[in-house]
């Protein structure tokens, strides 16, 4: 049986009511491949946007086994308990069905997916950072057009996953472990100089003692880096997600960086700045997506990579053959 | 009074000699804006690259102040006596004749730039960046083929010529100062995590402390990054340009390197994904100018863009327009 076609303004307007059903349709409506969905959801973004919203986007890092999904419970369940409403979004490129998604099992954050004023939402399925990062970004939207605001959004510390989610979000969070030789392993190279905050989770037991000793660790190497183009020197924390002890502190660092951005205008350009590099990068990767899915310009690229990279010629004057011969088939 | 013009076959023969006045005149065509000298300087290149050569590319790159002059000059001084050929290149995206460039002003290197062993070569006129790396890549090549076997890329810290020079080079030298608040100044966010060295300069006199103290404090520092993906560690030294000490330490620490990555094959690796990236990004640079140079893509752009950054059009939306309009125009 096949589903009516969705009316994307009621859609909207219960969306915007705050129906989870609704909130859930419109972001598989916006994740959807069929090409005969794709107007309705950009009619359905475009109400959206209409929607005046005051929210704070903080995206959050780590390795498997740092404890992001307890950490973000228990945030959440904070953050909801002092009444605000939490979306729990995942940006995870690799996900697939077969492979297990993170946020995938629900189960892995059971109290907070029982809140009524909580909404978790899996990575979208399709192995494109592009395409997940562009549906995860329009998930945003919806999700503070449905009155959540604060919004959290999951990736894995090992991808290119996090350029994109760290251009999507007001504040970017890194969770560390403290020890077993975590500093040395697993994280990706540039990360420890996106975060806003690194947080040295699982502070607890016979632990402490060394989170406070990687929190100076950290604290001092942040030193060498420049602040950030606002000022902003990134804060060291320590916590323990399982017992709710550091928690507040680092929902206060993120909220003290908050009211300073806000305050000198710098929240607002940061956001205009990524509305901007959203759109001239989905531009880019139309381009791309046009000249490098040319049959003819394979073949022939496939060819030329060999030459250049054997020092045969010039990676310049390949490149100009290549757009020659394009030029020559679109003419 | 026009000169005929040159002949590309006997340019590069003399070149390939060593000729210093030959090498210099193929630069300029590689660095010329005429398009009649386009297809010579491909000509050119293409008859180098046959050319077998043996060469270590270093960039080098700090802070206006932190003494990369005197640094270049005795590091070139040092390779020369012990028989190496050494070139020494600018790539300095915003240098113009009116502003001075690095290097610009070749009595900063008077002792090496006397050398007979020793070729420098100012930053290339022009303010774009894909320009200048374009034709800094090209003199690297060219500068090969005159049997220069160390080439030196001096950069500055400031700008994103750093990408550009650490994407040409097979090793990446950062030179800090210490004290000064240096570490919290100037350097570009991202730029310690390319280095596969941090050298500190100055180390002489009362400065001597102060240097051995910020060598600990960044070998702390980089045990919080992960190690390079060919399993190379960054590395930290001290020296002091003005006094020769120190010089040879840093050269050891570049020449180990080498013989590490020869040894396991990410040399070669290095400069072949380096080779192809710049293929890529040469195409990617064509592609997006030959749409943004579209005068009526200009004026709707600019539209959207007030529109986005205003959250009144989602930025997926205004790049399908955009797109579309191309699309209609050049059909």
């Amino acid at each position: 049986k096949r589903k009516t076609a969705p009316n994307p303004e009621l859609l909207a307007e219960n969306l915007m009511k705050g129906d989870k059903a609704a909130l859930a349709r419109a972001i598989t409506l916006v994740e959807s491949a069929h090409t005969d969905h794709w107007e309705i959801a950009n009619s359905l973004i475009e109400n959206c946007l209409k929607k005046k919203t005051d929210s704070v986007r903080v995206g959050i890092t780590g390795v498997p086994g740092v404890g992001k999904s307890t950490f973000i419970e228990t945030l959440g369940k904070n953050l909801t308990a002092s009444g605000k409403r939490v979306a729990v979004l995942a940006v995870d490129p690799t996900s697939s069905k077969n492979k297990g998604s993170i946020l995938g099992d629900k189960t892995r954050m059971d109290e907070l997916s029982r809140d009524a004023n909580a909404f978790i939402r899996p990575s979208p399925a399709g192995t494109s950072l592009g395409g997940v990062a562009r549906k995860s970004r329009e998930t945003i939207m919806l999700c503070e057009a449905a009155g959540y605001n604060v919004i959290l959004v999951e990736t894995v510390g090992v991808g290119q996953s996090e350029t994109a989610v760290s251009s999507m979000v007001d504040f970017f969070l890194l969770l560390k472990l403290a020890g077993a030789g975590d500093e040395l392993q697993g994280i990706k190279r540039g990360i420890i100089e996106m975060a806003d905050a690194i947080v040295i989770n699982k502070a607890d037991g016979a632990n402490i003692k060394n989170a406070q000793n990687a929190k100076i660790e950290f604290k001092r190497a942040l030193q060498l880096y420049p602040p950030k183009d606002n000022g902003w020197t990134p804060k060291v924390t320590a916590c323990s997600a399982l017992e709710n002890s550091g928690i507040q502190e680092t929902w206060d660092v993120i909220d003290a960086y908050i009211s300073l951005s806000k305050k000198d205008g710098s929240f607002r350009e940061k956001r205009a700045a990524q509305n901007e590099s959203w759109l001239l990068q989905t531009i880019d990767n139309h381009l791309k997506t046009d000249f490098y899915s040319d049959k003819n310009i394979q073949a022939t690229l496939a060819q030329l990579t060999k030459e250049v990279v054997q020092s045969k010629v010039s990676p310049f004057r390949a490149a100009e053959l290549l757009l020659q011969q394009r030029k020559n088939e679109t003419k």
